[in-house]
């Protein structure tokens, strides 16, 4: 089950406010949903994950196929019981993953063949198995199987893709029946219009809960990012939800959902916190410089989160020295928290109507800058 | 400054119950001191360490002391603003780390000229430099430079060895002066008891606010360890805190406090949970093991921590399994709860005449057995 509600709409650009209803609650949108790879958003507790206003995370099927196994998060309740987290969950096929982690593959007009990136193990992975996986993990929004070509890719490559996973996505609707479980399908087509054209009417056609557009943020330019983003949400229904895959720096947020997009995922607030990048009103700061090594102020001065409370930067700079876990922990939960406040900012921006003068404000100061 | 009161003495053990009051606050004793290597309690906020009911934390001179360097700690404010930790905190000397940890060194009468593990610097660390560190940490208790020499050891050797920790012992006493940090001298001697009592009793000429035993856990047998231990107290003041050093196994916690120990410190609990091994009311559990792939219950049905109230064994498992961060955290948020409900008991049973019969209800069990 899923409803979509959209509570207003932005006067001056494409932008809306929303609510996703799912069987675990509801997800207020527009929404940035955390990556939970292997069923846990990294250095971090769902309690925490609760309380920075995050309503929805993403898990990677292709993970815990491997492992644990679906069967066996299965056995154990489905992911929300195994993970503790208790609000929604939208589950990736595993697609995007076979593609990107297994070394050894084939892709076969009935799926796609590969070798576990853990042990080399074989598997064969369908559209059918894909969503008999995410039904079993007990997700609250399941993604169709697709597959996502590299950058750049020919155009009679691409052109053969689509057509593949408008196959699969057709299976893939198939499979759902009538389970609670919603399903997406997804918007291939690379950098092609006529491509993305194509997918997205062909996806219409089959009819799905809500619709992503993936295939970007490979290698392709921003400006053909944003151009493909605009142009494959023309084709899409004004009342299902709308999910921009794997692009989540804040300003690609701001931007995207000026076009319409409700949902967001990225790993680059945890990816780069592990990294000592963080997301500041002012920008980027990388903790490890050592300009930081006796600065005693916090990360963020607007900021009220509790790294930024509790410890200068010249204290979160040695944890990032010495490999200590903490650092992994402060400078997530930092950025989780930026992301966080920029969610409820935009959505506060448009509730408000004032959502053209935060992004033009947002771009100006390339943070933000109020708490 | 340091105030030791004794609160009660157990009838049939040498256990008592007591307070120690420094700078920053109380010390319920027996305590157990969480150990933070580089300022930081591995994978843990000072806020939990507080709200599981520890009171003072160790930290590593030697490792700070090299990185970010004590000018640094001293310059942002000394080690409890660095580390927003603001209960009490001892900082060892330094001198058992130069020792494991530095690969080229000679020991001399004047100090110990070492290489440091992170870039093979040369240092030269003297017992007056270390209590200008501890004391540019701003250390609530700082340790006198010792030399702990490895077991086995010769008579001969440790002879030498007792009177050069002697003659540091009271160079540190003399460098320390009036300020406020309090000092603890160090008895060492190997098993050798002529060693122990000569060292001790020359510590105790010397005069310090509290006393440690150092130099055991590093090869010798329980056997020898304890009588060292029971030994070595026999010379120490009644009036005075005694500190167990780096010994730490809940069974060996509850001996020593029945000989009169009222401090331990141990990376046991945090280190065995980053290497997926749990104290629990049964005993040890090894999480990795398969048996508890698809096993739905906590890790301990007897404890009350986030982590057994929220997570399944198989959950914990494959989080250690797929090396996220959260297991650390979880893994050692239960044990340092096992040590704070440890330690909590052994105060509650000396202040209420029953550590005797806990002890030995603690030692049928292999664990404790209610929360």
């Amino acid at each position: 089950m899923l409803k979509f509600e959209i509570l207003k709409e932005d006067r001056s650009t494409k932008a809306r406010r929303g609510i996703i209803y799912t069987a675990h609650g509801t997800v207020e949108t527009p929404a940035f949903m955390p990556v939970a790879t292997h069923g846990s958003v990294k250095a971090m507790t769902p309690i925490e994950i609760e309380n920075l206003g995050f309503e929805i995370i993403v898990v990677n099927a292709y993970h815990l196929y491997l492992r644990p196994g679906y069967g066996s998060v299965e056995k154990l309740g489905g992911l929300h019981k195994f993970t503790s987290w208790n609000h929604s969950i939208l589950t990736d096929s595993g697609g995007y993953q076979v593609l990107s982690l297994s070394k050894v593959r084939k892709i076969k007009e009935e799926g796609i063949l590969f070798r576990s990136h853990l042990d080399g193990s074989e598997h064969f992975l369908t559209p059918e198995m894909s969503i008999e996986i995410q039904k079993g993990l007990g997700a609250d929004i399941m993604m169709c199987l697709d597959e996502c070509p590299p950058y750049p890719s020919t155009y009679e490559y691409m052109s053969n893709s689509v057509e593949l996973t408008r196959s699969w996505a057709s299976i893939c609707k198939e499979e759902k029946g009538d389970s609670d479980n919603a399903l997406f399908g997804i918007v291939q087509g690379g950098v092609f219009s006529e491509l993305r054209r194509k997918s997205a009417l062909e996806l219409l056609e089959i009819g799905f809960d809500g619709y992503a557009i993936g295939g970007l943020g490979i290698g392709e330019s921003k400006e053909e990012t944003f151009e493909t983003v605009a142009f494959s949400l023309s084709f899409l229904p004004e009342d299902k939800p709308r999910y921009l895959m794997g692009l989540g720096l804040p300003e690609d947020i701001v931007e995207a959902v000026s076009m319409g997009v409700d949902l967001f995922d990225c790993v680059l607030p945890t990816r780069n916190a592990r990294n000592g990048t963080l997301f500041t009103s002012h920008g980027k700061m990388v903790i490890k410089n050592a300009q930081y090594a006796e600065d005693k102020t916090p990360v963020d001065e607007d900021c009220e989160c509790y790294t930024c409370r509790n410890f200068s930067r010249a204290y979160l700079r040695h944890l990032y020295q010495a490999g200590e876990i903490l650092a992994s922990r402060l400078l997530t939960f930092h950025n989780l928290h930026y992301y966080g406040r920029l969610m409820k900012e935009i959505r506060g921006s448009i509730s408000g109507g004032e959502f053209s003068s935060f992004r033009t404000q947002f771009q100006s100061t390339g943070g933000l800058d109020k708490n």
